[in-house]
């Protein structure tokens, strides 16, 4: 059996060492465009802040063999051309027409199984200027190596950063530094607006201007300005011009499948390949996967584009047992994506609010704010938890995390659960690892679960920090009562209209005199005590009373 | 209605404050003998290494307030009794009787609903000397403040810990420091016999030997010697004496059911007051949780003693819930433990593969070593897990975590795919959050769920480190192939009979000349290319072909 696999990245290397650990006698080759192969590609934002001090490092093993050629050859029997193009696949022949890249030569190689893991390459918006020189996209080694050194020869004063996705935000991390302004650009109203809902999204904002990172929201470049030497030196909005001199453009990236196309076979959604559950495409002896297939989302059972190494993994590891014989399959994906920026666990899994929304879901979401660990351990800090839930059910849709606490994990817990249909009443049931310096003896996500569960059954009402911010906004505001001590208020007061302050401490003595029309929100540091004065007070007095969630964590950036 | 509740540190508490938010009207007293409450007593050990400054911050909200009877008071309208003892429960009047611990008055309290939360106490073996001046448990706050107090009077110099369960090791944790020798004694043949199997347990051990613990393992204490002025100086076992001037015990705990006894409800599994899934005891007006109560065991469904604060919390909430009306039960826990010590993150879920055998299931098991994050990210560390599962089903019955890595993180995810009746394959389709400073593209839990179905299904065979060092000390033991580089291999030589060095890039040239009777092991850095070097083997060489789980990571501990 030949198997010819194009793309020697991620999904490439992956079918070909997995098929030949279960198939010694396999012919395997892998085809690759490009002079590298197997390399980190996610730790190239690590490269550029020297977390990665060489490019080579992402390249080796982790006993520091590099994975070249020699490599696959020798430790796996698995050959590799690299710097050559497939150009065509002969469908009905079983053959593909290669092209070498340094000599221009062409030939064909029969296969029994073909692979295209072709990948993706980054979008290049239609921008005036895209071409310039210091105009980089962020995808290859030969990028990162390049904006590194000039960053090395000092050439750089002003970055911009047009895409404030997950790789834009790494990168204005990576290269955020006392020396150089980094400015970030973003068409929609929001930072990650694929990865998370609105209201979460200025917590990751707010961390970003307390770094001095200019973020720019809302507004679409409309020209990379020529510095009369074909160098870029400035960036042109609708709205205003500033100076730069090296832009990183990460919109977002297009899966590769011209040569798919032109085999006639089927694309998905977002253009990439379609594939079913054992990534096989519509003729049984190709498959595809990694970043250039879609993907079926195990919540809704859609084809979604969403690439990623650790699908590229799996998906490899599929393919692989298929070839060797045996019955595997790949589950789908659950949208999970985590980032680390400016010290902060971002991420989420399953579904946003408003992509539940979208897809017709009756939905309930809510805003929690806790600790990572007990908060007398000297090194606990904060997570901020959002948890999407269908209404009635009470089934988990998805989550979002950030904060400088661990909320990855809390997210792999929220992934796992969400992978065998978990409602929020499970969550509540789950036994976490519980000592001090891992976690609170009521974990984060089971308190999320336990004030999403009180919401949902209607035990309280509450209000996110996003809407309080939009009736203040409207001057249909309510009363805020602020329920914390006089020493926090001291130290971070609650600067809006209507605030009322009495201490949680005191409330049961003089809640008679509060104002509840049109309506009083409960406000504290994380909505802990915000929710107990507001179960006290609904008990008590005639209206409408809700608390705020997640407080004064939350609330900071919605200011 | 009125609820009284016996116990005030971590399930009265907890009751108590659900309770409030769920009905205003109910009249909640807590009765607590001593005169602290609601303090984190998983936080006694932190404080004793001085990651806790000040013992009241045990006893302090996460915004400073100390949780003392004016706090139950005023926050959450809850009277607390302290320094109160009850007596005795007339079931048919529904009262209890009390008594003052400072005057020594009784009087009796009529209730609606009795909360049993009197908790546990530290276990006191019944050895010569126990009572000793420099003797300590470390259970209370009081006892923390001591042991605290002795060593900042330095009058320590030779510390010995009975015990090397969770709290023994934390303790020992704590206290190591380069002015005070500490011993750590336990009559069982490994540290940690309640939470890990003995193929894991070394790996803790090993970090012990670092950080010059003296450690007895099987060693029963039979004596603590006086110095002739009341004050311990000395321990004897069978076989040695040593010089100790401050001992703490720490062979366990036992649930306080005195209370409960006397009043004739039923106890079950280690003496805990039997409960059903309500936390309801034989009376249906009187509940009991915590740690004086038993727990079910969701995957055998049979009762188990397993004190947490975090069953504790999850308790008190269900019987808030159900003296509120509202339909809610306790699902009952995993085993789910965790600690750190030594810098290594610890735990299990679920069964060890020794309980998993003696509860009568045909388990499969492996050990694999990986790493927290990529290899390339500078902050990496590594991380040794076990996992176990029914043969034939596949479905995950336990695991085992250790290493410097971020291990719970992964213990979480498995507890939570237990609680989902899980199975191995299920674990390989999760979609976990993968960025480079949070995971590998293949998370270290996929990737041992990987390994352990290639085990299963027979598709290769392994040894752990702990059944081949038996074979060989048996002098029965096969070949080791170690198939690491030559650089590898210098650095940390595996120094047993019979080894064969051929490193995995030369495998496939030189082969042949390997001596495959009366077996074959390979062996590596984590047990990934081990793993690669049977499947290569074992298809072309006639022979008994299996590899080391886990690699040197493993193996060092067992040297």
């Amino acid at each position: 059996m030949r198997v010819v696999i194009i793309g020697g990245v991620a999904t490439g290397p992956k079918v070909a060492a997995r098929l030949r650990r279960l198939r010694q006698d396999a012919e395997i080759v892998i085809i690759e465009q490009g002079n590298l192969i197997s390399y980190g590609g996610c730790g190239l934002p690590l490269y550029l802040g020297n977390m990665v001090p060489e490019m080579d490092d992402l390249m080796r093993t982790s006993t520091g063999v590099l994975r070249d050629r020699e490599y696959f050859l020798k430790y796996k029997g698995i050959e590799v051309v690299t710097a050559t193009r497939a150009e065509r696949i002969e469908r009905d022949k079983k053959r593909v027409t290669l092209r070498s890249l340094t000599t221009g030569e062409t030939w064909s190689l029969d296969y029994d199984y073909l692979v295209l893991a072709t990948g993706a390459r980054p979008l290049q918006p239609p921008l005036p200027g895209v071409g310039l020189e210091g105009v980089f996209p962020l995808h290859h080694p030969d990028d990162a190596a390049a904006i590194r050194q000039l960053i090395r020869q000092k050439q750089v004063k002003n970055i911009t950063i047009i895409g404030a996705g997950l790789i834009g935000l790494e990168v204005a991390d990576a290269l955020s530094h006392a020396r150089v302004n980094v400015t970030v650009c973003e068409s929609e109203g929001q930072v990650l607006p694929k990865l998370l809902d609105s209201d979460m999204a200025p917590l990751v904002a707010r961390e970003m201007e307390k770094r001095h990172i200019g973020l720019r929201l809302g507004s679409l470049v409309t020209e990379l300005e020529d510095d009369g030497k074909g160098r870029v030196c400035g960036v042109r909005s609708r709205e205003e011009r500033w100076a730069a001199d090296l832009v990183i453009v990460s919109v977002g990236v297009r899966p590769n499948v011209h040569l798919a196309e032109e085999a006639g076979l089927s694309l998905g959604v977002a253009g990439a390949i379609r594939v079913d559950e054992h990534l096989q495409t519509d003729d049984p002896y190709i498959y595809a996967a990694g970043d250039c297939a879609e993907q079926k989302h195990r919540l809704t059972g859609q084809p979604v584009f969403i690439p990623l190494a650790s699908t590229a993994a799996k998906q490899g590891r599929v393919i692989a047992d298929r070839l060797a014989g045996l019955d595997s399959s790949f589950a789908g994906v659950e949208g999970t994506s985590v980032m680390q920026a400016f010290d902060l666990n971002v991420g989420r899994t399953g579904l946003t609010e408003e992509e539940a929304v979208k897809a017709g879901y009756d939905c309930v979401a809510l805003v929690a704010s806790g600790y990572d660990s007990t908060h007398y351990y000297a090194l606990h800090a904060g997570i901020v938890l959002k948890l999407v839930a269908e209404r009635t059910s009470g089934k988990l849709l998805g989550a979002q995390v950030c904060g400088l606490g661990d909320g990855i994990k809390r997210l792999d817990v929220l992934a796992t659960a969400l992978s065998f249909g978990a409602t929020v009443r499970d969550l509540a049931d789950l036994d976490l690892g519980y000592a001090p310096p891992f976690a609170t003896a009521v974990d984060a996500v089971i308190q999320a679960s336990y004030a999403l569960e009180n919401k949902r059954n209607g035990k309280v009402h509450s209000i996110s920090a996003r809407a309080l911010r939009e009736l203040i906004q409207a001057g249909t505001g309510p009363h805020v009562l602020d329920v914390r001590e006089q020493d926090e208020v001291d130290a971070d007061p609650l600067r809006v209209p209507n605030v009322i302050h009495m201490p949680l401490s005191r409330l049961r003595e003089t809640y008679r005199d509060l104002p509840v029309s049109p309506g009083l929100v409960t406000f504290c540091g994380l909505g802990i005590r915000a929710y107990e004065a507001a179960c006290f007070l609904q008990s008590k007095v005639k209206g409408d009373i809700s608390f705020m969630e997640g407080g004064m964590a939350v609330w900071q950036a919605f200011t």
